[in-house]
């Protein structure tokens, strides 16, 4: 009850619902760009935003796990109750992460709903060959020379989202554009302000004032 | 170098900076209650604060896990995990967590220094008798007829911190009591503003213009 009652004041004060952005795509797809252009244009718009990293959790939470095939669905879980918790602290997530398999996003997908947070899931949608041309981190590389096991797309399966609420293609597209369509995809469903912020937090409040004040004397 | 970026925004647009404060203690103590009260009183002094409630996360993240001696480090570890991830995105957390072990403490303050986050250590010190009588889920006594094995302070130990920032007391104290000595230290160490929040974010824009207009005219 009590922190149901801090989660509805949390809301009043940031003037948003935290709520989960889930970018799912293979390893080179340009989650983690894509992602960083979301969170700052969403913090530019006055929303409390933050990227969460499956890579950077690699390190952390999720150090002790590999890439087997439970060791992927705890990641994803554990990735899931991490957006869980953000998004009921207020935050919007913004998770990048693979996580390949159907079943291990659908997991997450239901959690959220016993949460009683927003889940919107992304595949971003750039294709193997192009995802091995870039190669950022020439990872295909050692994943086709057999240095580097259990390869989602190469040596591991990747299963496209067959119901996501957007699909964004991403070739020939800068990640800013990207970005814009995820945005407006959640202005759409009506989970963010418009590029017009509804209510101004952080101008400051001397200049708001004289704004509109003269407004006022008008 | 762009989460960095996306940090510093959001401390521009929360006007705080994310922060843990992990209150330890053995159960009963009163941690989440004195937790539950911070959080309300932080986010009534326009703060974003969230409590992180070790019991709830054993249902979450942590459900996997028992109460060994390395599941109780895996579990504290991935509580400082989540703890770390929340003040990145700004929000000041409070950990409600018995966490009985020092080095499981040390291990997590590290992690903070690590991350570039603060971390507050907060003992709330109510005795083993008085956590006996209180007993508020009838545990101690199933601990005691033995039909719940490795309980804090009768099966397993506790070890209190020996250099807290705080040591909380709570016998004869109400949990708002507890929580306000909490607060104070934190504004001593200018972790959070004082009881009139130097910017107010909340109050509806109009009362606030009107005001700070009426100021302008004299």
């Amino acid at each position: 009850m009590s922190a149901l009652l801090a989660q509805v004041m949390r809301t009043g004060l940031l003037g948003q619902q935290g709520l989960t952005v889930w970018l799912t795509g293979l390893s080179g797809a340009g989650k983690s760009t894509i992602g960083a252009c979301l969170e700052q244009e969403l913090i530019a718009r006055h929303h409390l935003a933050y990227l969460l990293d499956a890579d950077v959790q690699r390190a952390g939470l999720n150090r002790d796990l590999g890439f087997s095939r439970s060791d992927r669905a705890e990641n994803v879980r554990r990735l899931g109750e991490l957006c869980g918790v953000l998004a009921q602290s207020g935050t919007i997530v913004i998770a990048a992460a693979i996580a390949p398999y159907e079943e291990d996003r659908r997991l997450v997908r239901e959690r959220h709903t016993e949460l009683g947070c927003t889940f919107v899931e992304i595949h971003v949608d750039t294709s193997l060959d192009e995802c091995m041309r870039r190669d950022p981190k020439g990872l295909y590389r050692r994943a086709i020379d057999g240095s580097l096991a259990q390869f989602t797309g190469i040596s591991a399966p990747y299963e496209a989202p067959r119901a996501p609420e957007l699909r964004v293609a991403t070739a020939g597209c800068a990640p800013q554009a990207s970005a814009a369509l995820v945005l407006a995809e959640l202005e759409r469903r009506e989970l963010i302000r418009g590029a017009t912020p509804r209510v101004i937090h952080s101008l400051p409040l001397d200049a708001l004032v004289r704004r509109k004040a003269e407004a006022l004397r008008r």
